[in-house]
């Protein structure tokens, strides 16, 4: 994936269908290859001419004929997405014009765009880092508001510029470090060592921080997996079909995640859920059972919150005994639980006042006594759910990660960071640690693109949709 | 579907998916509307101000939050597609964002705009004739070269033009023909008999002419129906997949179009073509008495071409009897009969010879002799295909009517105009021959829209797509 800023690059930037359709063009050729196929209805005007920020009418013409009457948008040379010269061509949404279109443009010159490939320049051009052009292709495949905040936190900047700043202060010292070594003969310290250690504990509690946050941020923005459980007539259908009457999501098909296995999706309160398909358990009626079969097990474990469905008309052994299995499934793996008794409709108020005096006192947040057909009652369990995955964590979208490559060089940097600090209290060689911090700096660089490889390049704008 | 002209409208014109999405906004209250949820990030710059043409670069935002960065374009009265004040917004193409910006859009005063509504506008600020106004939905649409040709020609004008011409003329002749009933005591001839007449063969040779390539138009727009029929054995699975080989068409639906019976289709030469499934005719061995029964008759009949599959390897006879089977069938129907003998490769050259004495003579354009699975043989199927739908009068594009409501008009015009050229010739009282000119006046109007009602309105912009 080699870039050639000599290139002009084209692409359509819209799906198929709809009214209108726009084809991009970035580069320096871009007006001369877009004017190649253009006629202004200003008599006289010459495309070339365009300065910055102007619309033209007029027809793109193919060996004489009128193909269609389109708009054309002129961007010069730095004040464009990409940072070179564009043009967008705005034309009627026909898969037979667009496929036309992009066929004269290249005619005239122009190379089809790769994936991501405008973005990709905008970023190689200094428009953005590269952790702003990952937010890009996170903002187009938003679903839900939760997911749209943090993309476009990220597309703004989110939490680069306090990597780049502590980047900054860890090379700052690393050049010190490395400035004794040159020095090593005559015991000298430029660096001061509480200050560095201050500075590597104050970096590293950010990064894990940070690195803490992508289970969340991940959630947020493939969806909460929401697991329901229980025993054939517990209700499960009944449920899921309430929490989604009103919700139901249309969810596009988002790269690199399983879907397989999920039912259905549902933006409550701006955060999208998924609901993992436990139709295996369906089969056989003896919960406890089938909760120590491996399928169910492997259905829990993709799950972050488990909904325990029970029935009030059961006595609270019964409910008991099935909290236990499922609190024995998970325990340790950081899932939520909720139980939910249903169906308190059918139980007498004695019977509902055992069940919850057997269970409740240990459970007072994570317990929900309802029936499946009360609206006010799924309401009630939707804000539960809510709760339960800490919505209130997206107030500081600013310290949430949702990126695995971010999450990844994260933790590397915290490990490199341990390194340095354990080396600074054990008196390990000055080089040690000057290659310690120099690991680290690294790790932080390649987040904001500041350490950069074709590499990582490829595998980042590859998943970008065309003309973007 | 009433239009009123002070409300504002607003849409996303383009479909879900892609890198950008486009809103629409149309009505005098656009540019304030877009103003008061757009940020400018050109310091102290009032969109309010903004003159037409231009486009800007900001940020969306809603109670202080910033939902995007977008691009929006002005334009103004009367230089818009609409011919009112319209905004473009160009945002990130998230399902999420484009519906919080018609959220934002409508909470400040746009109404959502019904599909069409643009077009609709269009056409009553005369910005566009009412076939002109079809075109744009039928340019849409268009899947091939020859249907993107009839569309864009007519949304360029088309025959709109000469419509409109020969009704003024017959207005012109309508006036004075009324005058001389007014003055009926004084027996004065304002009408010049002779040249009335002239007119009226003329706009009816017109009329006529047009209504008849409505077929043809038709056929052009939508596909043109091809049924390859023939023995169980005759191969043609393997003359349908050779055909499709390189040129198969991905069609998206049409509305009104019925595609139970269309097995696959296909773009070659620029023409659309659709393949209809003659599966039920696989059923028996025999073709003579398959074709006696009404689902093969039923098949046939959604054809336009009908290509008969016949095996080189018959005797004539053979061959010769389902000729004539098919072409009973199709006698008087004014559908095109291709035979087709295949598995030229597997006949002996005497044996090839006979078949061709029996049947070519009277069959010579309509024959071919070939092998579907050589590829230069299924080429020239395909030459002698455009040959029998006419390809050439494509290029008289000024003269072929796609619209059926059109074609009605067109109809109902020649049918007054004949009534006109009736009452002429045997003395039909003045008024009947006046009422007689009115209607078909009446009709051509309809056509460009000159007259209309808000019936004919609803009815035609309602298939348009939202945003358009």
């Amino acid at each position: 994936m080699m870039h050639n800023p000599e290139t002009t690059i084209a692409a359509p930037a819209t799906s198929p269908g709809g009214a209108i359709s726009v084809i991009r063009l970035s580069g320096p050729d871009s007006v001369r290859i877009a004017g190649a196929i253009f006629t202004p209805r200003q008599q006289g005007f010459d495309i070339l001419k365009a300065e910055g920020y102007t619309v033209h009418y007029g027809d793109i013409t193919d060996k004489g004929e009128i193909l269609d009457e389109v708009l054309v948008t002129v961007f010069r040379v730095p004040h464009s997405y990409t940072g070179e010269d564009s043009v967008e061509i705005s034309c009627h949404a026909s898969s037979f014009i667009q496929q036309k279109i992009m066929e004269l443009l290249i005619n005239n010159g122009a190379s089809p765009a790769r994936p991501g490939e405008f973005t990709q320049r905008a970023f190689l051009n200094g428009r953005m880092d590269l952790s702003q052009a990952e937010a890009v292709a996170d903002l187009i495949a938003s679903e839900s508001e939760a997911a749209h905040r943090l993309a476009i936190h990220q597309m703004r900047g989110g939490f680069s510029k306090d990597i780049r700043t502590l980047r900054e202060e860890l090379l700052h010292f690393a050049s010190l470090v490395e400035l004794e070594l040159d020095f090593s003969e005559e015991d000298v310290e430029f660096a001061d060592r509480t200050r560095l250690k201050e500075l590597v504990k104050k970096v590293q509690g950010i990064t894990d921080s940070l690195a803490e946050s992508f289970q969340f941020g991940n959630a947020i923005k493939n969806g909460i997996p929401v697991a329901i459980v229980g025993k054939p007539n517990a209700g499960k259908s009944t449920l899921l079909n309430s929490i989604l009457r009103d919700e139901r999501a249309i969810v596009s098909e988002i790269p690199g995640t399983t879907r397989d296995a999920i039912e259905d999706t549902a933006t409550i309160d701006g955060i999208l859920y998924r609901f993992i398909d436990t139709a295996g358990l369906r089969e056989t009626s003896d919960l406890i059972e089938t909760l120590g079969i491996r399928k169910t097990y492997q259905k829990i474990q993709q799950a972050t919150v488990v909904l325990l469905l029970t029935e009030a008309t059961d006595s609270p052994e019964v409910i008991l005994e099935s909290v236990k299995a499922i609190a024995n499934q998970i325990s340790g793996t950081g899932k939520k639980l909720i139980l939910v008794v249903n169906k308190t409709d059918l139980a007498g108020k004695t019977h509902l006042e055992n069940i919850r005096e057997a269970l409740c006192p240990e459970n007072e947040d994570n317990c929900i006594f309802m029936s499946a057909l009360s609206d006010e009652d799924v309401a009630q369990l939707k804000l539960l759910l809510g709760k339960k995955i800490e919505i209130e964590r997206l107030t500081e979208t600013s310290s949430v990660v949702t990126n695995i490559r971010h999450y990844d060089a994260l933790t590397k940097t915290s490990e490199s960071l341990k390194r340095v600090l354990e080396g600074l209290e054990t008196m390990v060689p000055e080089d040690l640690i000057a290659m310690d911090i120099r690991q680290a700096i690294h790790w932080l660089g390649e987040i904001t693109g500041e350490i950069t490889t074709d590499d990582i390049l490829t595998n980042i704008f590859k998943n970008f949709c065309i003309g973007k």
